[in-house]
This record gives structure tokens, C-alpha cells and sequence, in this order.
């Protein structure tokens, strides 16, 4: 929300000044207290300043930001999953390249022969073998995909602002989401930088999911 | 911002019979018009609501959602964008591919003998080289890339979300932040799905570009 200057300077005076009362504040801003009042509400109501009787008003430490951060952590990663698309360990990287200009993905999710979480495969993983010597066929995928326990995943219960953070700070593109299993993790899921933008379009417009 | 549960009846009133007084609003909740006064003054500087004098109030048709999304359409391309990597069209695929190794970028901006941008070359544009039966050293970049004017691009200071909107909608990774010249685009930076998960963890922590 956008608050005017005065409510600007109101907010820095408590900051300085707390607890200070409404008098108080009236006084140094040279205007009467009913003058300040819908002020102080707004600014009480939206949880810049806290108002406690018979003391006067205290700063929260809230900002603009972290208002908008409430409604940003309460994006969940269900909401904005996409499919997963997975491929056994044992198949060519030819065969991954394939899939992944099929199914129109940047990463596949490797799964052992339960079902069960056993790496990650990207188009940079895949470029990288592709300018080598090697022959595309002959490469298992498992043999050029990161691998369990060195994966980063997330749950579809988790904020999509942990998911983004999780994105920017290990360099990936995609995390699976994932559910836990007693011999490991099943894949139920995909999070991409593609979904977190749709997820910041979305916060745009008020809708969640949009797409 | 959090509306509690009054404030979100007052908007159904006013919704459903604006024009209306304070007062009439205080009697269909069976509350005294002080009761009601910090309520329709956060609801009205919050942008919820809008008080005519002596008419009474009207109902903007704004949501959290649209507030929400004043604070986003201030997020300027220049404040996220990254160096942009350029190459020229006569480069060897193979050529390009080390590029984006040592860069470690998914998108290269391909530039005419001027500087102007020529075109755009993506991982997967090179990956589906890599596995033809073409010699990556024997493939010029300009065969194989993108080409204007067919590339989407931004400026610095459009909007983060209308880029978002436009990787989206055109279901790429990446364009180029580009300046207008005489003959053509000379290219200034690179706006990825990366640079638009930045924005969005940005957001909630309150602050702008905090990478």
C-alpha cells in the first residue's frame, strides 16, 4: 500500500520516539490529534505501528515489504506444480534428449526400478556429453545425471518463496516435488523457474494460478 | 493487508448498494457509526473503498490482489536485469556451446558485425543440433538460431512483470534488454526466468535486487 508523507513521518517519529502517544505525535507534526487520527489507524490496522492503552504507540519494524511478504509466503507449491516427467537410469542420454523436446521440459527425473527418486537430468547435463566424444546412445543417463542424496527437492505443502529461494541458491532450474516413501522419495511433482514466474504473474493479478 | 472479518462485510454492502452513508452501514451491522469510523477509514485510504461527501461510499472494484499488484508493476527491468552475453552469427555451434559453459548462461545474443541484435540462441536450440547428424564445429550460430525480427526483447524500464507475462506467453527463458538505434537494437542486458525468481524472492524480503 502506498502511504503518504505524513504517514511517512508519523511512522519515523515512533520509530524514534516509542512509546509515544497520540498527543505526542500531534504535537510534533504541529496538527491536532483528530487530525492524525485516521493516520494512526491506518497505520495501526496495517501493522506499521502497534497501539498499546494507556502507553502510547510502538513500531513494529514492519514494512511495506514484509506486508507483502505474508501474502507472498502464502503461495504453496501445490498450487503451482506442474507434471512431472521422469525416465528409468538405465536409458540413453539420446533417449532424454528425445523426451525432453516431446514433453517440452528442461529436466527429467530419474527413477529406480520401485518408482523412487534416484537423480535429476538437465539440457545442460545433456549439452555438456552431447559436444563430448561420447556416443549419445551408448551413455546410460545415469551415468551424466546428478544423483540422490545430492538433490535438491521440495514438498507440495512448501511456500513457493522457499522453492524460489532453493532455485537462486543452488543454481538449478527444476526441483521435484516430492513425497516421502519408507525406502525413499516418490515423485509427484515438478517446480521450475516457469512456475515461479507464473506464480509472480499470478500475485499480479490476484488470482493464484491463472495458467 | 489482512482484512478482518467486519471489514470484509462492509465491502459486501457497499459492493451491493452503493451509494451508501456510514450511517446506513452502521445499521445493517447493528454497530454505532464510531464503532464503524477506523474500519472505513482503512478500507478507504487502503484503496477499498472510495467516500464521496454527501453522497456516501462507492466501491472501487479493487481487490488485495490489485493493491498487491501496484507494488509489482514498480519492479523495473533495470533493476533486475544481468549482462548480457553476446556472439557473433558467423560462431561455430560448438563455439557457442563452450560459451554458455564458461558464461554459464542458457541464452546467447547473437549480434551483427554493427553490435546490433541479430538474434537469439537458446540450450535447446543447440542441443537439438548436437544430436542431428550435423558437425557442431561445421554449423554456423545463424543457422540455427532464432532470428529478428522474430525475438521478443524489453527495455529497462518496462514493468518485471510484463517481461514475465511476455517469457510466458512466448514460452522462452530469456530476452534481451535492448536500446533502440538508428538501423537496429543494440543490446544492453539479458532478462531470464532467473532474474524473474530474484524479483519475486525480492518481494518478500522488501527489498529491490537483493542478489
Amino acid at each position: 500500500m502506498d502511504l503518504n508523507d505524513r504517514q511517512h513521518k508519523i511512522i519515523e517519529i515512533v520509530r524514534e520516539e516509542a512509546p509515544i502517544t497520540g498527543e505526542q505525535i500531534a504535537e510534533k507534526l504541529n496538527v491536532t490529534r483528530a487530525t492524525l487520527r485516521p493516520d494512526l489507524t491506518i497505520l495501526t490496522m496495517s501493522g506499521f505501528l502497534e497501539a498499546r492503552p494507556r502507553v502510547g504507540y510502538f513500531y513494529t519494524g514492519q514494512t511495506s515489504g514484509t506486508i507483502l511478504s505474508e501474502e507472498i509466503k502464502k503461495l504453496k507449491v501445490k498450487e503451482f506444480q506442474s507434471l512431472p516427467v521422469v525416465i528409468s537410469g538405465s536409458a540413453s542420454a539420446y533417449k532424454a534428449v528425445c523426451e525432453m523436446f516431446v514433453e517440452d521440459v528442461g529436466s527429467l527425473f530419474v527413477v529406480d526400478d520401485k518408482g523412487l527418486l534416484a537423480g535429476v537430468i538437465s539440457r545442460k547435463d545433456l549439452l555438456r556429453t552431447a559436444i563430448g566424444s561420447q556416443d549419445m546412445n551408448q551413455v546410460p543417463v545415469n551415468v551424466i545425471m546428478s544423483r540422490m542424496p545430492n538433490i535438491a527437492y521440495c514438498k507440495n505443502n512448501d511456500s513457493v518463496l522457499d522453492v524460489a529461494v532453493l532455485l537462486i541458491t543452488k543454481e538449478i532450474d527444476a526441483v521435484p516435488v516430492v513425497q516421502a516413501k519408507d525406502t525413499g522419495f516418490e515423485v509427484i511433482g515438478r517446480m521450475t523457474k516457469t512456475n515461479i514466474t507464473k506464480a509472480f504473474v499470478s500475485l499480479s493479478s490476484g488470482e493464484s494460478n491463472k495458467f
